[in-house]
């Protein structure tokens, strides 16, 4: 983690605009909490925004309701096991980031934790829409911060390193894929 | 086109989890047109919802709102010139379509055409939300039908055949990913 870089924050969304699988990660009064969440996309480009879909059931729809913030984290394909694990199981039965092993490292900004391994994250603070965040559990942020290991991401663009250090696309049953090639039209 | 098979409903959310990048098509009054959109994203599973981010400067734009449909269609890595084209150029100095050659079928519910070629297909009909439209330019849908080809998608998985009939991540700058190997966990 130590390694991180900045990411400009007009080039945040190129983060998420490959479509990635990203982890969710909350924390309030002493609690923390970390989500698997394919549904999610850049909203905007500066000052970036992000759209993410937190279901009513989860504990981490407590956390970012109550502190106003999470944190997105960009999780490798050796990670994959852990975002399938963070998403099947729930936080109600007991600190996932610790039963799973996951290292939270803290953010800049705000108070959820950045989740250690991962490529790159984002820092985020809801974007208050209570009546689109009750009808269909979307919550919409604005990223105040942003972060990326340099061996995968610099320069505004994605160059993975090898087949490990890739970013990954939930399909569902424990299927994934990795990101692919990179091309240019 | 012809080969095109049903995708179940609650099925539908899987054409879209990897986060792949899709073309947006519209038609009203005679005119319709095609953009590509990175910035889409599954919202429900059954009935099925998508959120996408549809530009007020666009022409997709006054097409959507004056029909409240359109369609997303899953672009293959043979079309990300067609993809990069339609993501560039605006529908409104000339028909597209007809002038970057991508054929365009018709739907069995929207009026909105099909993009011939593409991997998969979305009919979706928009839940009005005006303000998050003019706020975002983030439009919320229904799936009401949806399509794939048998060969890259059946029994609600993807499994591509080869290099170039697999959907496409933009990245900028002409620069995109394909979609990669798939693995279990």
């Amino acid at each position: 983690m130590s390694t991180r870089i900045a990411v400009p924050l007009p080039k945040a969304y190129l983060l998420l605009n490959h479509g990635p699988t990203v982890l969710v990660s909350s924390a309030h009064g002493g609690r923390q909490n970390v989500m698997a969440a394919a549904w999610n996309m850049a909203l905007d480009f500066d000052p970036p925004k992000v759209a993410v879909v937190i279901d009513k059931a989860t504990l981490t729809r407590e956390l970012v309701e109550a502190s106003g913030e999470f944190v997105l984290s960009v999780p490798s394909r050796q990670q994959a096991a852990l975002t399938l694990a963070v998403g099947t199981q729930s936080g109600r039965e007991g600190d996932k980031l610790q039963k799973l092993g996951a290292g939270g490292t803290a953010a800049s900004i705000v108070g959820a934790p950045l989740i250690e391994g991962c490529l790159a994250w984002l820092e985020c603070r809801v974007i208050p829409e209570p009546h689109i965040e009750q009808a269909y559990d979307l919550f919409l942020a604005e990223v105040v911060a942003a972060w990326a290991e340099p061996e995968v991401f610099s320069g505004g663009r994605w160059h993975f390193p090898d087949e490990q250090r890739r970013s990954i696309h939930y399909q569902a049953g424990g299927n994934f894929f990795a990101t692919g090639e990179a091309f240019e039209v």
